[in-house]
């Protein structure tokens, strides 16, 4: 199929209508997962024509779901080949894969009971686009901690990945405000806990540490403390204090959109030579490399397509 | 029109796609008021052919999109035209009315600034449907306090009315488990909030309190406390305490689309006879006789369909 005419080249998804160009992709403005934002998402990379770490989104997903009580009526495989097939779809080899479990509305009419909803599976495949842009990276992100505290992990579990970005929101409009890329949140006791779609990570005296607290599991953030096991570098998931933070060698950021992003400016500090640090700068070139070795890779199965 | 011809008779809502049949209301699955919940609503009721405090409803729209820098193309009185539109397409003498404003999604691609994004604004209108089914509000409603703390006011302004009810939603499901209609959720230091949808009163020693934090500034909370003033009720908004909550002589809710809803358990506690307290009932009747009599009423412009 020629690309130009493929109505796919921006992006298939699979919604309750079906397989349909994104720009179909649609929800009801009565669907639950919108009005509540009662849903649970996670979004997988797909690298030179295979996913990465598909297995553990998978997991992750299913966790989140479990935690919230929803219950698509695809199985695990059925999902699975969903996803391969709107890559497939996209013909894209170079992709970013959501999936979202949203719990619909209610098939009685008038219940205000999670319960009596009947929910759904949506997922989409888009072209890969970074979220930190090519610019910001050579130069290393600039960091805004935000005055905005991070939701306590009581009113919500942060391990389930969500759409409820309010805080986060706050946290990136003040970091704009101030001529900054991107914001991580404290929470109200003072540690530092993630930011708006990624981890964060410090670097003290070769030691590599990451939030134990206020922040999803990242399957990224995972990558990277697997790859510090590798290189024998230390590293570890601790309660950080804003001082911490503050005082860092070095500041990364770590995310499945974009993956490791060294940080060059926090607030009004100049980190190193205002450019990546070097153990950040070692992790960002390694994490690309083992991908191009084959690491944790799921081909995609681009003739799912035909097999239509 | 005749009733069975109608498209509309089940609902009818604006998008962008323009005045659309309920059924057909969608929003992008890419549409940051979805995957952020990056938006703010606000519903009105409508009551045998009119509004109820429509102005007050815009007013608080109004000061929620300052709060969240959301600002659709729509002027004040362009969407208000919208909401009278909707109600006159469906026909309805009783509705629930609708409007979001929505981040929208990014104009320049693969940008993740709010202020890069073109927001939009979406209403609907639907069939009155009381959020306390008929047999609950005779009895009296059995509220259940959840062990879910409150998303604090400082991490997210509970005086804008969002989607974001994760907090809630964990509420909703426990009292359910514990055959409960519904939840309040205190926050993390013990003081009472709000539940899934509407504000909380107790009645103690004659005098009516709602809280003070953690919720939102309900319009049907604030007709609640002008009855009281009307009635020479002592009335005020203040901290309140879980176990001056578990003490009280009365509870009682308030939502739009429900009006006062008397408590008449509470937890392991039996309120009063099991049955809506006086105090409450007097309430809840002088509510809806006040509609009757024309309170804050605007009625809705049954010919701007026609002059479509």
């Amino acid at each position: 199929m020629n690309d130009t005419e493929n109505p796919y080249q921006a992006g298939a998804a699979f919604t309750q209508d079906g397989f349909v160009p994104i720009g179909e992709a649609k929800i009801s403005v009565l669907d639950w997962g919108f009005t509540r934002s009662d849903c649970t998402y996670d979004v997988v990379h797909v690298w030179q024509g295979a996913f990465f770490r598909l297995g553990d989104h998978l997991d992750r997903f299913e966790a989140s779901m479990a935690k919230r009580r929803l219950a698509p009526p695809q199985t695990r495989a059925e999902m699975e080949d969903i996803l391969h097939r709107l890559v497939a779809m996209t013909g894209l080899r170079d992709s970013y894969v959501a999936m979202v479990a949203l719990r619909g509305r209610p098939r009685v009419g008038g219940s205000r009971r999670p319960a009596d909803c009947d929910n759904h599976f949506i997922a989409y495949a888009l072209p890969w686009i970074d979220v930190i842009p090519p610019d910001v990276q050579a130069r290393g992100g600039h960091l805004w901690i935000a005055s905005t505290p991070r939701v306590p992990d009581a009113s919500f579990d942060p391990a389930v990945k969500n759409y409820m970005w309010g805080d986060l929101t706050s946290g990136l409009m003040e970091a704009h405000d101030h001529g900054f890329d991107t914001a991580v949140l404290c929470d109200a006791q003072g540690y530092v806990t993630e930011g708006p779609g990624f981890n964060v990570f410090i670097v003290k005296d070769g030691a590599v540490l990451t939030p134990d607290r206020g922040s999803l599991g990242g399957i990224t953030r995972r990558s990277v403390i697997e790859l510090c096991l590798d290189e024998g570098i230390p590293a570890s998931v601790a309660p950080i204090t804003r001082q911490m933070l503050e005082d860092a060698d070095e500041v990364f950021t770590a995310t499945t959109a974009g993956g490791v992003m060294p940080i060059a400016r926090l607030n009004e500090r100049i980190l190193g030579n205002d450019r990546p640090g070097p153990l950040s700068a070692r992790l960002k070139n390694l994490y690309w490399r083992r991908h191009a070795d084959g690491w944790h890779r799921t081909p995609v199965r681009y003739d799912a397509v035909v097999a239509k």
